[in-house]
This record gives C-alpha cells, sequence and structure tokens, in this order.
C-alpha cells in the first residue's frame, strides 16, 4: 500500500484489530478471553522488517497516531505533527505501529467492553492494569507482525513510561528508545494529583463503584478530575498567557474557568472513568527502581541507545528527575542522550512544540 | 493586664467579642444584624496608643494567634512562633491585635451562625465575603480599640492580601505593612486550584446547596477540595522528603495517601463548607490593579513603610509576582523592601520557618 499524501498530512488505513481467543493474563493474573488489541501501522515495513518503530501512546489518545482515515477528517491523528513523509519521525524510512493499550477505552477490550459471560460491561471487574500489561499486549501485536526487533521505541508522558518498560522487559528486542517528558517512576506530587483526581471519581455517587453504564448520568467527578489532570499538564506561565483573570463578554465567569469547564465536560463525555483511573494507577504503580532495586540493575540489559528529552517548565515530570534518570542510564552503561528543551508549554510541549522536538529526535533515528 | 510567661509560650486572654447591632454592611450591599465580631489581643497598648500591630490571618487560623488560654493547652496559638515576649513581633514592645474575618468559622458571625429571623443557621444566605470587608470588620475593632494609627499590619497568604488592603483603604491609618508570601492578586493557576476545590465542593450531593446543616453526612466534597489546598501549600521538595513513594507497614496505601486523607477528614471536621467556599473565592476576587486601574495607583496614598517577604519554592505566589509587586510599590513611592528567603518548605513556609523569617520582621519593626 502506498499512502496518499495529502498538503501536510496522508490518508492512514483504518484501525486493524488482533484477536487473543485464549485472551490476555493480566500482571495481577486475571485473564480475560476473549481479548481484542486495537492497533495502526503508518508507512511501509521493509524485507528485512528492521525499519519498526513502535510509537507507545499516553493517557488519553488511541492507536491513531498519525493521518486522517479520510481526506476530509477534520483533524489527523494524536502525533501528526512528528510522525509522517518528511517528519520528525519520517514515514519514507520508518514503519511505525501504535497500539491501543489495555485499560484504555478507545478500541482495545475496555472496561466499557462487553463480558460475553454476563452480555453486560466488565465495569468494575476490569483487572487494574500495570504498565508491563501495556507492554504484553504490544509484544503480540508485533509477534504478530513478524517484528523480532525494533528500531526504536518511542513514547511521551505514559507513553515514555512504556518506552522504559520495554527495554527493562524486552532489552534485546529494541535498538533505540526515546522518552519524552517522563521518568521511571511518577514524583510523589504527581502521584497525590492522580489520587486526588481518582478519589473525586470513586465519591461521585453516579460512578456507583464503577458500574454506572446502565445510566445516562453526567460523571461530575470524571469532569472535576479532569480539570486535575489538564492542570497539571499546563505550566503556570501557559495559564497566564492564555487567560490571565480575563472574564469574556460581561459574565462574571472567569475565562479559565469556562476553559477548564469546556475541556472537562468534552473529554468526560467521550473517556470512560473505570479506564480513566485505571490508566492513571498504571502510571503511578511504575517504579522500576523499587522493582529491581535500582535504575541500574533495572536498565543492565539492555545495550541499544536511548534519547531522553525534557522541558524546563514541565512540572508533572521535572527536569531534574529525567536528569537524574539519564545519570542512572548512563550509570548502567547505556549510550543516553539528554535533550533539555526550552518551551513555556509545560508538560504538554510534546503535543505542541513540534519544531523543538523534531532535531534532536531525527538525528538521533539517523544516528547509526 | 501583665501575662504569665511560660517557657516557650504565654497565658493568653481569652477571645473578645465586638457586637454590632446595627450589623455589619457588605460590599454586596447585604446586611447581616446582629454581627458579632471575634477578637483576642495580645501584650499591652502603651499610653500614646502608638504600640498597635494589627496581624491578618490567613484562610484557616482563628483570632486566637498566640499563646496558651490555659497552661496545660495542647497547643498554643496559630503564630505563636512569631508573637511573643521576646518573639520577631515582641509583645515587650507591641500590643497585638488579631480580629476573626466575616466568612471565617471561627467565632464571628458566619454562615453557620443562626440567623435570628429564621432561626436556622445563614448558611446559603451568607453574603460572599470580600478581602475589603475583612478590613472593614478589622477597623470596626481599631476603632472601639481606640486605636486611630496602626505600627504595623501583618499578615502571610490571605493575610498578606489583607495587609496590601489596608495601605490601599486606609493608608493613613498604617506606619508600616509586612506582607508575607502574598501579593495584590492570586496567579491564575491559584485560581484555578481554588476553583477546581469548589466545583468539588457544591457538586457533592450532601452539600445540598450550602443549606446542609440539618444532616450529619460528612462532606466528601470538603475533604477532597482541602487535599488540593494542601497540595497547593506544599513545595515538591517537602513532599518527596516528607513521603516519597512509602507506603506504611504491609499496606498498599501510599503515605502520601493516607496522610491527605487524615488532614483533609480532620480539617472538614472542623472547618465549614460554607465559609470554606466564600473564603477563597474573597481571595481570587482581590485584585489591585485591576480594581484602580494599576498597582501605582492603589498604594499612591501610603506614605509608610513595607516589607515584602518571599519563599522560593512557594508556588501558590511565586516569587517571581513578589518581585513584580515590590516593584510596583517601589513606582509608587513606597519605602518597600524585599527579602527572599531560601526554604524547602514552600507556601507553609510562614508557619515553619520562624528562624528564617523573625530577622527581616525583628529589624523591619525595629527601623524608624
Amino acid at each position: 500500500m502506498s499512502a496518499e499524501r495529502l498538503d501536510t498530512t496522508f490518508v492512514s488505513d483504518p484501525p486493524k484489530t488482533l484477536r487473543l481467543d485464549e485472551g490476555l493474563r493480566f500482571r495481577t493474573g486475571e485473564v480475560i478471553a476473549p481479548f481484542e488489541i486495537v492497533y495502526e501501522t503508518f508507512g511501509e515495513l521493509n524485507a528485512d522488517r528492521s525499519n519498526a518503530i513502535l510509537v507507545c501512546h499516553a493517557l488519553s489518545p488511541s492507536a491513531h497516531a498519525a493521518g486522517k482515515y479520510k481526506a476530509d477528517d477534520p483533524k489527523p491523528g494524536w502525533w501528526d505533527g512528528m510522525i509522517g513523509y518528511g517528519k520528525g519521525i519520517d514515514l519514507d524510512e520508518h514503519f511505525v505501529v501504535c497500539v491501543n493499550f489495555p485499560g484504555s477505552p478507545w478500541g482495545t477490550t475496555a472496561p466499557h467492553s462487553i463480558d460475553p459471560a454476563t452480555g453486560k460491561p466488565y465495569g468494575s471487574k476490569y483487572p487494574w492494569v500495570c504498565v508491563e500489561d501495556m507492554i504484553t499486549a504490544q509484544a503480540r501485536v508485533l509477534d504478530h507482525l513478524g517484528i523480532d526487533k525494533l528500531e526504536a521505541v518511542v513514547g511521551s508522558s505514559l507513553g515514555g513510561m512504556q518506552a522504559l518498560m520495554w527495554v527493562v522487559m524486552y532489552p534485546e528486542r529494541v535498538d533505540a528508545m526515546i522518552c519524552i517528558a517522563a521518568t521511571a517512576s511518577v514524583p510523589v506530587a504527581t502521584i497525590a494529583w492522580h489520587l486526588i483526581g481518582r478519589k473525586m471519581i470513586m465519591s461521585d455517587p453516579a460512578f456507583a463503584g464503577g458500574d454506572y453504564y446502565d445510566s445516562t448520568n453526567p460523571l461530575r467527578g470524571l469532569e472535576i478530575a479532569r480539570m486535575i489532570g489538564h492542570m497539571t499538564y499546563l505550566s503556570n506561565e501557559a495559564l497566564e498567557k492564555k487567560f490571565g483573570r480575563r472574564r469574556p463578554g460581561s459574565s462574571r465567569q472567569l475565562q479559565v474557568d469556562s476553559y477548564l469547564e469546556y475541556q472537562a465536560k468534552r473529554f468526560a463525555k467521550a473517556y470512560d472513568a473505570n479506564a480513566y483511573i485505571r490508566v492513571q494507577a498504571a502510571m503511578d504503580e511504575m517504579d522500576l527502581a523499587d522493582q529491581f532495586g535500582s535504575l541500574q540493575i533495572a536498565f543492565q540489559n539492555f545495550r541499544g541507545k536511548a534519547l531522553l528529552i525534557a522541558f524546563d517548565t514541565d512540572w508533572l515530570f521535572p527536569r531534574i528527575d529525567i536528569a537524574r534518570l539519564h545519570g542512572a542510564m548512563r550509570a548502567a552503561g547505556i549510550d543516553a542522550t539528554l535533550s533539555e528543551i526550552i518551551t513555556p508549554n509545560g508538560h504538554d510541549a510534546f503535543l505542541i512544540d513540534y519544531p523543538l522536538i523534531t532535531p534532536p529526535v531525527k538525528s538521533f533515528l539517523a544516528r547509526r
């Protein structure tokens, strides 16, 4: 297949589904069977299957990482600024795979999926997914595609945490790793913000312990929790610049208030609360240093190269923590590069500052 | 009266009440009558009534700023580290007044007080208080005590905002002002955190629009909102040091989680939700630059001296904003000093770092 190139993007293939009849075994020991994994691919796998890049998505995106399904789609995939013909991850050279991870509500068997045993959504019975389960599902897709070795695994935020987990779980299957705005464990402040958001969701009577699918009540707890999440993605600079204390028109409502409400309502309508609390908890539970005794031990078998990118105004994953991760990787004998990017855009910079992220990514991928 | 001096504190007088039979008129135009204002005094007013310092309290404290009512009280007043014999605000020299402001639930007529017209708590009918109303109530107490001019007005956080409002509303009544960890308007990020907390409280069915006094249901929304507030008082450094990712004993619950729950439950049991949302909203509404056209105009009539104290790890009131306030005061011709304190304790430093705050406060008050 050769993709139709549009002005700045391209027409992508529809999502594909890998069905595991025997199911997926989660790290908790629970099995969901059958289990369907939705993924997308972009570009062409070369003859010796050596040009595959796995892009891991973050909390809210899907497997639709780039391109438009139809030329007149209003928006392309979530990382279209990075992935495309001639872009930072150049589809003229690379074959990109993006897998919707277990727990996420975008196609892969999720808490809102129907349990064939009951004919009702899994709801509260869906396992508490771990980052390890995300890697397991991605590996099953790569097996299915006949890709033994990745040219690179790339991710930002929770996607970056997955990239780190990849080189720990499958060090021999990865030649290069790019981890953007992420570390091997979330800082305690981020954990606390996540916890507070989850408490909001769970204290909402409409949440009904996670079995709310029979009701059409809006989940106000999810909306407010999303506002917290949203705040952690923005820098104070960005907030000041975007809103200051403006009140639109003659309204008494501050612009930042109506913005948070609008974004939160939009998110809560689309995203599933059971997915949200599980995916955030998975992020919070990952702690490679704790799980392996030290980061050096965790990374000891990875012999590929690594690129870490930090944003100076990111306070979800502060640059200092990424610098420490860089030190630990170097101490583990990894050829690791740290690129610090100055931007007012906070954690969200990975979805905004393509002109700043593209050069280090491009030159890292080109390096042999 | 001469106070009995204890080891590091002293025995303070019980709270006093000023009753306004004609009531208090709020800035909104609403009047609550009668209106009672609770205040405490510490030390001795000198013969020419020239040694009075008004200490303005922040969101959660009361008029009990220092000392113990009885020698065996478990805890002294909330700023006992600063106010006392031989301390930063030395009661051997100064007479200190602290007034419980309107909106706060600690004695002054508040949302939970009984409306004589109905025999029920004011609840949702209590006015949305402004910082100006707090100053008005304090001025009434000073009038009552025969204090025309303050040697100083001092406050931290919302108390510091009141100190700033004092020199704007009554510039001729103040000789010196000390504003710690506060600015003339809260940054938009802080407003957003406050808004999210208020939404949480108001979305709680148990809140019942503010008329919840007949019920004994715990207000989970207030507990969770308090966790947000608590987070904004702590620096990331303090969180890491205090908790890291520790889980006490064999528990799966993170220590930061049980700490936030414990603190939030304690707060929510004691503090009133209607008070909380009103006092925070008062903070958010204050914006001297907007109200007067510019800070220079706001401060133009104040001819006293000013001390501003900033904490480097405070992200509720970032040092950069306090530096800007300092610039504006200097531009308004005020003899203003900025003292930047390096501390890992974030916004809460004003309740912790007495050895660091005492020297600049003491030397500022001694300066003639």
